[in-house]
This record gives C-alpha cells, sequence and structure tokens, in this order.
C-alpha cells in the first residue's frame, strides 16, 4: 500500500500552552516535543499515541496561516499527515488521478521530513499533508 | 497508557458516494465497510489505514447532527476517535480532571463498541469521542 499510516493529526489552537495542557490531561500523558518552525509562522507540540501523533498547531504572529485558519474557521483539525515512502512517486499517483498539490516539488518540513500538501479543493475540504521521513 | 490509540478520525462530507471515491483514490485503497445508524442519522463509510480508521459521515437528512455540522462548520473533520481499555473508569479520570461528557452514562455505539463524547467546549472546541471494544 502506498499510503502507510496516519502520521499525525494538526490541530489548531489558539492558546498552545493552555491547549499543550488540555491535551495532557486528556491523553494521560506529557508532550513529546515542542518545535518551532519560522518559516511557517507556527510553534508546535507533539503527542505520540499509538503509532501516530497529534500535532498542535499555535501561531507566533497574525499572519501566520494557522493565525489566518482560525480566524476563518475556528480553533480545530486542521490536517491530517499521511506517512508514504515514496513522495515523488506518490504525487506522479496522485496528480493523475486529479489531485491538485499546493508545492510542484517536496519541500522540507518539520521532524526531518520531506512534505507536500494536497489542495483541500480536491479532497473535499479536507487539508491533506503526505510525508516522507528523509532517509 | 489509559488512551491506546487513535481509533478512527470522522470526517463530515455532504456528498458520501463522491466522498467515498476521492478517499478510495487518495489512500489508494477500497473502503472495507459501510453502516447505516439510523438513530443517528448518518450513514458511514469505514477505511482502515495502519493502526487506525478514517470514517466519513453522511447525514441521512437535514435533522441529523452531520447535516447540522456541514450547514454551521462545512464539510471537514467532525471527531477523533480514542480507543480506550474501560470507558467508565476512564470517564471517571477525565470528569475530575474538569472534562465534560455528552451522555451520564456509556452508550451503545457502531461497530460494536460502548462510546461516550466529550463535550468540545473541555476541549478547545474539538469533538473527543472515546470508545471501547466490547468483550
Amino acid at each position: 500500500m502506498a499510503i502507510q499510516k496516519i502520521e499525525h493529526l494538526g490541530i489548531a489552537v489558539s492558546d498552545l500552552s493552555l491547549a499543550e495542557e488540555i491535551f495532557s490531561k486528556l491523553l494521560g500523558l506529557k508532550a513529546y516535543k515542542e518545535e518551532k518552525v519560522e518559516r511557517e509562522g507556527v510553534k508546535t507540540v507533539f503527542f505520540q499515541i499509538g503509532d501516530t501523533k497529534i500535532e498542535l498547531l499555535g501561531g507566533l504572529n497574525e499572519e501566520s496561516p494557522v493565525s489566518k485558519f482560525i480566524l476563518k474557521k475556528g480553533e480545530g483539525m486542521h490536517h491530517i499527515a499521511l506517512d508514504v515512502n515514496d513522495l515523488e512517486e506518490e504525487m506522479k499517483r496522485l496528480q493523475k488521478e486529479g489531485f491538485i498539490f499546493i508545492y510542484d516539488q517536496p519541500k522540507e518540513g518539520a521532524d526531518n521530513k520531506l512534505i507536500n500538501f494536497i489542495h483541500p479543493k480536491s479532497t473535499g475540504g479536507i487539508l491533506v499533508e503526505l510525508c516522507e521521513e528523509k532517509k
């Protein structure tokens, strides 16, 4: 199977510290990583749960795509990230099926990954990230 | 750990057949189950991916909570379901932490499960389902 698993779920939150506290209580475990991604204007907090992760996303400033998302749609689920073995091959397969990608080429993401996003227009409103662990 | 894994992700869609076709292409696999839950006014389609599932939810009529959700927020992610060993015990733990449940007692859900929902007010806007596989 081309898609291996759900790598993580991204959740947009307006108060990252508060959300971290809530999810820590909810899941009964502590976040294992925090990471600031300046070029995306975002700070992230990760929880491991089974073979997938929950990624809380807080905007670093008002220009951040996450802050704009929250202004428009409110806090809540932001994207689903799917783990693939070969991102370029998977992009080719999906482009043939009519899916539109946000970037022409895979891009460096956080967490040692190559990433790209499928435009929500081609997935019925869901922002889908594809990510490949760099070898 | 009390929470075992993400059991499934629920996605609200306005055209279930179309969404099934899109997700089938996206994931490169076929849905393994369809299930109508009359008392919830919903038809569901399930995809297995790694150790979790994607559940597409389509409203059977305008009164269905899923149809109302789509009217209010648009298509998109609807809930995260977490797998627990003992739902009553987990409810007690979470109520002590201040989480509000939608039902006083676990309820029969689809797919041979006992379920309950945590009110989105207590999770920063995310509807969280807890589910326990019936023994």
